[in-house]
C-alpha cells in the first residue's frame, strides 16, 4: 500500500475525493448557450459565473449578507446534477420530480466528505433551495439571472430552442425581485428587450 | 433607444457589460485535462474548481484567513487570459514575457467595470500574483495543487504530453508550502506517485 493509498482514508484524502468527484460538474450541461462560443455552457462554468457576480452585484444585495456564505451556496448548487442532470427551468412538472431526486443526489454528493463537512454543505444546499434566508434569496437570484444574461447576449438561443411563454420566464425569474428589486428592474428590461427582438413570444 | 441601451451606461449596465466579457473565459483552454471527460480544461471550469477548494481546504491554511478574499482572487485570477491565453506553466521564458502582457491585459478586462471596482479588482490580482499576504499565499497554493489533482488522476496525461521534469514540477509546486505544510505533503506525495507510476520522469 502507497503513501497515497494510505491517505485516501484520512480526513484529507476524503475532501481530495471529494474534489475529484467534483471535476465531473464540467461534463454536466445546461440549457443556456455561451455568448461567443457555439455551444452549450456546463454547470462548472455556470457555477463560476454566478459566484463571481456576488462581488461585482453585492451592492444591489440586501445590506449585511454573509457573502462567503452566499459564494458557497453557489459553488456547490448544481453538484448533485452530477447525479441526477440538469432539467429545463421552465420545464415545471419535471422539475418536480427532479427536486426529489436531489435529496438522494446530495447525500451522495456531500457522502463523500468528513461528517462535519457534509453537513455543513447538505444544510447550505438544503437553505439555498428553502430560499428563506437573505443569502439564498440573493444566491437564487443570481442563479436566475445569469441564464438571462445569458440568452439575451446569445441572440435568444435558447429561448428560441424551447419557446417558454413570456408568462413562464416572468414566473419562473420574478424572483430576482424578492432579493432585488435594481436587479428584478433590470431583468425585466432584458425580457422586455427579448420580447421585442422577437426572442420571446 | 431602447431602455437596455440607455443601461448600457449606468454604473449596473458597465457591471453586467464586465459579467458579458468574463463569459469568454469558458472558450480559453489550459493544459490540464479533466478526469472523466476527454478534452483539456477551461480557465472558467479551473477558477470554479479552486474557489470550491477552499471552503473544503481551509482549515489547512493559516489561521484567520480573509475567506472571501481568497475566493474573489480565485474568481478574477484567470481573467486576463482572455486577451493573452493560457501558458504551460514549465515554460518559464514564455512566463516572463506573460507577465509583462498580463499587466495591459488586466486593465483591459477590469477596465470593463465602474471605476471603484476597477481599481479593487486590479489590486486583488496584483495582490495574488506578488504572493506577499496570506490571502495570496493561500489562493496561489490552491491554484497549483488542483492541477496536480487533475494531472494525477487523469493517469499523468499532461506531464506525459509536456513532460516536464522532476525538479521543473517540485520548483513549481514548491509555493504551496509556504501557505499549507500540510497540502504540500500531499502535493509531494502525488508527485512521487506520479514518478513510480512513470507519469513523470
Amino acid at each position: 500500500m502507497s503513501d497515497f493509498d494510505r491517505w485516501k482514508n484520512t480526513r484529507l484524502g476524503k475532501q481530495i475525493l471529494f474534489l475529484v468527484e467534483a471535476d465531473k460538474l464540467k461534463g454536466v450541461f445546461r440549457q443556456s448557450r455561451l455568448i461567443e462560443e457555439d455551444r452549450k455552457e456546463n454547470d462548472a462554468e455556470h457555477s463560476w459565473h454566478i459566484a463571481l457576480m456576488v462581488p461585482i452585484l453585492e451592492e444591489y444585495g440586501p445590506a449585511n449578507l454573509d457573502k462567503f456564505k452566499v459564494i458557497k451556496m453557489l459553488l456547490i448548487h448544481d453538484l448533485v446534477e452530477i447525479e441526477v442532470g440538469d432539467v429545463l427551468v421552465y420545464d415545471l412538472k419535471q422539475r418536480k420530480l427532479q427536486a426529489i431526486l436531489e435529496q438522494e443526489a446530495a447525500k451522495k454528493v456531500f457522502g463523500f466528505l468528513p461528517f462535519n463537512q457534509k453537513e455543513e454543505l447538505l444544510a447550505l444546499w438544503k437553505e439555498f433551495e428553502a430560499r428563506q434566508t437573505p443569502e439564498a434569496k440573493f444566491a437564487r437570484a443570481l442563479d436566475r439571472l445569469q441564464p438571462l444574461i445569458l440568452n439575451y447576449f446569445s441572440n435568444g438561443q435558447a429561448w428560441l430552442e424551447h419557446q417558454p411563454t413570456l408568462d413562464s420566464v416572468l414566473a419562473v425569474n420574478c424572483i430576482i425581485q424578492d432579493a432585488s428589486p435594481e436587479l428584478w428592474k433590470f431583468a425585466e428590461g432584458l425580457i422586455q428587450e427579448s420580447v421585442a427582438r422577437g426572442y420571446l413570444k
